[in-house]
C-alpha cells in the first residue's frame, strides 16, 4: 500500500501495516511504501516505478491490492510546501487508478484490486501543540492544515472512489464518529492532532477489513489459503508431495 | 527470513518481524517466511520454491539478507513427529546455506548474505504447562522437549556457522544470560516455555542487529539509504528529477 504519511508508526506495535502484517501472515505480503510527508503531485511519478509494468510482471508476485491513502499532506494550506490544490489532488488519484485499471496504461494489472482511503480529521489545536515543538521544516506557531480542508479532502477522496468504481475506507468519518463527532474527542486518538496513536489505527484496520469483506472478500484472511499445510496436518504423509504446491511467493 | 516457528507472534506487536520492520522501513523489505511447527526437513523443498532460481532472478528484487531460524522443532524428543536428527538438522543448515553460496547450485545468488539463528533455551515446566492445556496434535502430560536437547541443537547452528562461515546470532546463549543461566529466569523471556514474549524478542532483536553490523555493517539500518529524499529536501526543487532514481523496489 501507498501512503504519505505515518509510515515509521504503521509499521510500529498496534499500526496499520503491522495490524495488517499480523492478519495476513502466511498469507499476503503487506508491502508498505509510505513516504511521510509526502503528497500526491510527488506519488505520482514514484507509483510508475513502484509497480511494475506490464511487460516485466511475469516475473513478479501479483499485486492483489493497491491501497491508496494520501491527503493529508496536499489538504496543507495554500502556500505551504506540501500543499496540492484539490482539483489536482483528485486528478492525481484517478491518474493513479487508471494507472492500473486502464488497459492502455504500461502498467495496467487486471489483476490488481484497488482501494482508496480518506485522510483522517485533524485536530488543529493538537496540531499546532506538536508544530510549536517539532514543525518541519521548521517550528512555527500557526497551523497549516485545518478541520475544513481536510474534511473537504476527505469528500474529494469519496467522489473519485465513486467516479472511478473503486471502494473507500472512509477513516474520516470512522475517526470522526468515533471522536463523538467533537474535535476535542480527537485528542484521544491522536498522537499529535494528525498522526493516530494504536486505538487510531485500530479503527482504521476495523474499517479497512470491513470494506475488504463487502467489496473483496476473495482477499479476506479468512478467504485466503495459508501457504503451506498446518503442520500436524504433515505427520505420516509424504512431505515431498505435500509441499511441492503452495502459495508461498518466490523470492 | 525463513522461521520455523512463532509466526504470528514474531509479527504481533513487539515481535522481531514488527522490530526489524520498524527498524528497515523504508530502507529493506523485511519477508516473513515462518512456518509454525515446522522443521529442517520440511523448511529444505520449501526454501526450493520460496528463493528464485539463478535464471529468474534478474526481474525480481534481490535477497539482500537470507536469515534462517530454525531447530525448535528438530530437537523434539526421538518419536515425535517433528524430530529430526541432530546429524540431519546441521546437514539440513548446511544445505540450505549451500543452496544459496555454491556456485553449482541451481540457486546460487552471490548477492545473498546468510545468517544462522539459534533456537532459544527451553523452559521445560512452563512448555509442560502449554503441553497440558494446548499441546498439538492433542494436549499431554509430558514434555516433548528438553533443555539439554535444545542446548545440542543449538550448538548444532553454531558448528554449521563455523564451518559454513556464516555468522551466528547466538540466541540461546543471549536468552540464557538474560535469565541469569537459571531455567526458572526464563519464565520473564517466554509466554509458554519456548515462545517469547516482546522482552525476550527485544533481546533477539538487539542481537540480531549487533550481528549485522558486526559481519554485514553495509546492510545496517545507519547504513541504507532512505528510499525517495525527506519530504522537506524536495520543497522548491525539481520532484520530477529527485523522485526518478530511487531504491525503492518495484512491485
Amino acid at each position: 500500500m501507498l501512503r504519505d504519511f505515518e509510515v515509521e508508526l504503521s509499521v510500529g506495535p498496534g499500526g496499520l501495516c503491522q495490524l495488517l502484517n499480523e492478519a495476513y501472515n502466511r498469507k499476503m505480503d503487506i508491502t508498505v511504501r509510505g513516504f511521510s510527508g509526502y503528497n500526491s503531485r510527488w506519488m505520482l511519478p514514484m507509483l510508475e516505478q513502484i509497480l511494475a509494468k506490464r511487460t516485466a510482471r511475469a516475473h513478479l508476485p501479483t499485486v492483489r491490492l493497491l491501497a491508496l491513502w494520501l491527503g493529508p499532506n496536499d489538504a496543507a494550506h495554500p502556500g505551504e510546501p506540501q500543499h496540492v490544490p484539490r482539483a489536482e489532488f483528485a486528478a492525481n488519484l484517478r491518474a493513479a487508478v487508471r494507472m492500473v485499471r486502464d488497459p492502455a496504461s504500461a502498467w495496467h494489472a487486471p489483476g490488481t484490486r484497488v482501494l482508496l482511503l480518506t485522510p483522517p480529521p485533524v485536530h488543529v489545536a493538537q496540531w499546532v501543540g506538536f508544530l510549536s515543538v517539532a514543525g518541519q521544516p521548521a517550528p512555527r506557531e500557526t497551523t497549516d492544515r485545518d478541520f475544513d480542508g481536510m474534511k473537504a479532502y476527505a469528500e474529494a477522496v469519496r467522489e473519485v472512489g465513486m467516479r472511478e468504481g473503486v471502494p473507500v475506507v472512509d477513516v474520516w468519518s470512522v475517526l470522526w464518529e468515533a471522536a463523538g463527532r467533537r474535535e476535542e474527542g480527537l485528542a484521544d486518538i491522536f498522537l499529535d492532532g494528525l498522526h493516530m496513536k494504536p486505538v487510531g489505527y485500530k479503527l482504521v484496520y476495523d474499517a479497512f477489513i470491513a470494506t475488504i469483506l463487502e467489496h473483496y472478500p476473495e482477499i479476506h484472511y479468512d478467504n485466503l489459503p495459508m501457504a503451506y499445510p498446518y503442520w500436524c496436518d504433515i505427520i505420516g504423509k509424504d512431505h515431498m508431495q505435500l509441499l511441492q504446491h503452495s502459495s508461498a511467493t518466490t523470492l
